[in-house]
């Protein structure tokens, strides 16, 4: 972490306008570039600051992600949960834990927030979101050894798609299904993708 | 069909701007109100012919429907070719005959159609798409009696993920993946919502 001349600019290190600044920077850097390819150094230069205060203020690159996009609902806790049960029934777990809160006032704010990104050049931001999710989830079913990220990556095709048909589309039964039924018909397909025998994982 | 008040506002039945009034009050009313709520009847209303013109030059809701939403490719051709399979090859056959038609220029021109038609206040327009899709699919998988709606549903939720997933949000592995690894590993997911048991159907 040497300190580039970018960190210069005169800001005090303790004001609340360096943090502001650290957080525009960074909504702009994940927007136009995604997770992976964002690094806390360029956030840093970005806004000026030198990268040893953004690590200060914000810890990880996942942290100061999620600071940035500000999202109403801490995904660490719900992870948590979705992930407390045995690996046989996480696929019901994952839809009993995500689509209540889809279905809450929050839910429906942030699918609201979501749909405006789905229109704009590139929807990047959301990029990270889907790494620390499908990440978490992967770490978790890696058996055999190599297939957790495309385990994740399934799990996630479905979920985006129940989301969409549930809250954007509004695909007929789907919209109105309870959470019983939707864990009852959809959680088998998520289990199947997170411990069944997969073809050429 | 009795003939309206709206029916007389001196359009000649036979020009081309009658026809195109009667496309151009489609898509408005398909916008509006979606694909089921819509009526011949309304449109007819909307762009001051009576509806035995509309029927006349469209025929059915549905045919009225895709000429107005003027889609790039015929989707009738290609359900054809879905369904001519044996029951138990039907979620491999849409997976090998729909993602290569995503991943084409075509494709790739109507994704970023339905991008924009996701952030606007409603993208009731696409519903139409989907009760056609989903309806025929529905109608050759209503098994028992009463469930081709859900089984048609719950394909179109994987789909529309899969899409999102391998060309809007870029999802790892999945944007990457092969037509025929897609196919064995999502393949069965639709086997299952098609001709599987399915709980409480």
């Amino acid at each position: 972490m040497t300190r580039g001349s970018t960190g210069r600019s005169g800001r005090r290190p303790g004001s609340p306008d360096t943090r502001g600044a650290i957080l525009a920077a960074a909504r702009e850097c994940f927007a136009a570039k995604g997770f992976d390819a964002t690094t806390v150094r360029a956030v840093a230069a970005a806004a000026g600051v030198d990268a040893a205060l953004v690590h200060h203020y914000f810890g990880t690159k996942r942290s100061l992600y999620l600071a940035a996009v500000d999202l109403p609902i801490d995904p660490g806790p719900i992870l948590e949960r979705i992930l407390d049960v045995p690996d046989d029934e996480l696929g019901a777990s994952i839809i009993r834990h995500i689509v209540p809160i889809w279905d809450s006032e929050i839910g429906k704010a942030a699918i609201a927030a979501v749909r405006a990104t789905i229109a704009g050049p590139t929807p990047a931001a959301m990029s990270g979101m889907f790494t620390i999710l499908v990440g978490t989830l992967s770490a978790r079913v890696d058996v055999p050894a190599g297939t957790g990220v495309t385990r994740g990556s399934l799990v996630a095709t479905q979920m985006i798609g129940l989301a969409m048909a549930r809250h954007v589309i509004g695909v007929g039964p789907i919209a109105s299904m309870s959470v019983d039924d939707l864990a009852a018909l959809v959680g088998p397909t998520l289990q199947r993708y997170l411990t069944g025998e997969l073809p050429n994982g």
